[in-house]
């Protein structure tokens, strides 16, 4: 059983901020009327919608997409339920459900019900960044457009790209319940570029 | 073991024709020099490098990119090694290999080895797209940028797509052996669109 955890890319999606700019735009270049076929492209963000964020996001020196050890995104994955927060992730709220080593962890939050940006999203704190860290996951995913908000200098961001932890941002949880699945979540082999929309799904054996 | 079975995107990759505005463009937006992190977007053909066909490329009732079932792109397949070929894949460069319903086959040509656009590129002829159709197969790749050239109509596209076959374009086999492997290709969920860049892999287990 295949589950499509990924939001649509479209003219009406969520985008961070709201901002204009980020919403993509898909132009036909050839149509059915005219042509008999049709062909397109997109003008698209890296950070639009489902998107794996590469360390090169935040650090100089770190790798870029197409760099990304394909691996640590095939692979097994925990959802866990975190519908209950309002604010922020803490270590407080990770700590009971006994992570370890190589997990790759998804929360599901309320972000998944929301339609429209919320600016204020749930979002992991440095505390639980930390946390994370210490337990040794390979990988993050977050139903928020963004994993962190309203911390200076990105700080989840660099405790978890600095030590080569995925960070999947945008996934759509709503329909899925806690458990282990296999995650797939591939990024478009971009040269250089810092992150990429990827098409993320569940897999239930 | 993964194998890595995209193309590189990139302004320096291999374009349909060579067609300066089939290059992809990635523009930062923002830069560690000015902003301490980085951002960018990109203006991507949906037929650049390794990608999906959906049938609404060919078709214009059929379904778009985003309806394709995902069920058929995480799946096994099968590398046929067609090398020997010069000119194009006939009904009897096939019969050989004894195709079965719902075998997703993907071609290894000498175009993996053409690191520059070859006009002439191998193609799938009607006759073979039609075996193919009888066989029963679920989806089709090649190392071509496109599965077809040189046929009124686009016959071979037609006869595929109209029967909801995938078509996987631009692959990069030149280092993968005849065998079975565990295919995963899962293009862009963009609403509306006829093709999308995938990246694709296959694992041998």
């Amino acid at each position: 059983m295949i589950y499509d955890i990924s939001m649509s890319i479209d003219k009406n999606m969520k985008v961070y901020k709201n901002k204009a700019e980020k919403i993509p735009k898909l132009e036909f270049t050839k149509s059915h009327e005219k042509d008999n076929m049709c062909e397109s492209r997109i003008i698209l963000e890296m950070h639009t919608g489902t998107h794996l964020d590469a360390p090169y996001h935040m650090l100089n020196e770190g790798k870029t997409i197409d760099e990304i050890n394909l691996d640590t995104l095939v692979t097994d994955c925990r959802v866990i339920d975190l519908s209950h927060i309002k604010e922020k992730i803490t270590k407080i709220d990770l700590e009971d459900f006994h992570i370890k080593k190589n997990e790759f962890i998804l929360f599901k939050t309320s972000n998944s019900s929301n339609l429209l940006f919320n600016p204020n999203f749930v979002y992991l704190d440095k505390s639980g960044a930390e946390y994370l860290l210490k337990c040794g996951v390979i990988g993050i995913g977050t139903d928020g457009l963004g994993i962190e908000r309203s911390q200076k200098n990105h700080e989840t961001h660099k405790i978890l790209l600095g030590n080569d932890i995925n960070i999947i941002e945008g996934l759509d949880l709503k329909d899925i319940e806690e458990g282990i699945y296999k995650l797939i979540a591939l990024p478009l082999k971009i040269k250089g570029a810092e992150a990429s929309p990827v098409r993320a799904i569940l897999i239930k054996e």
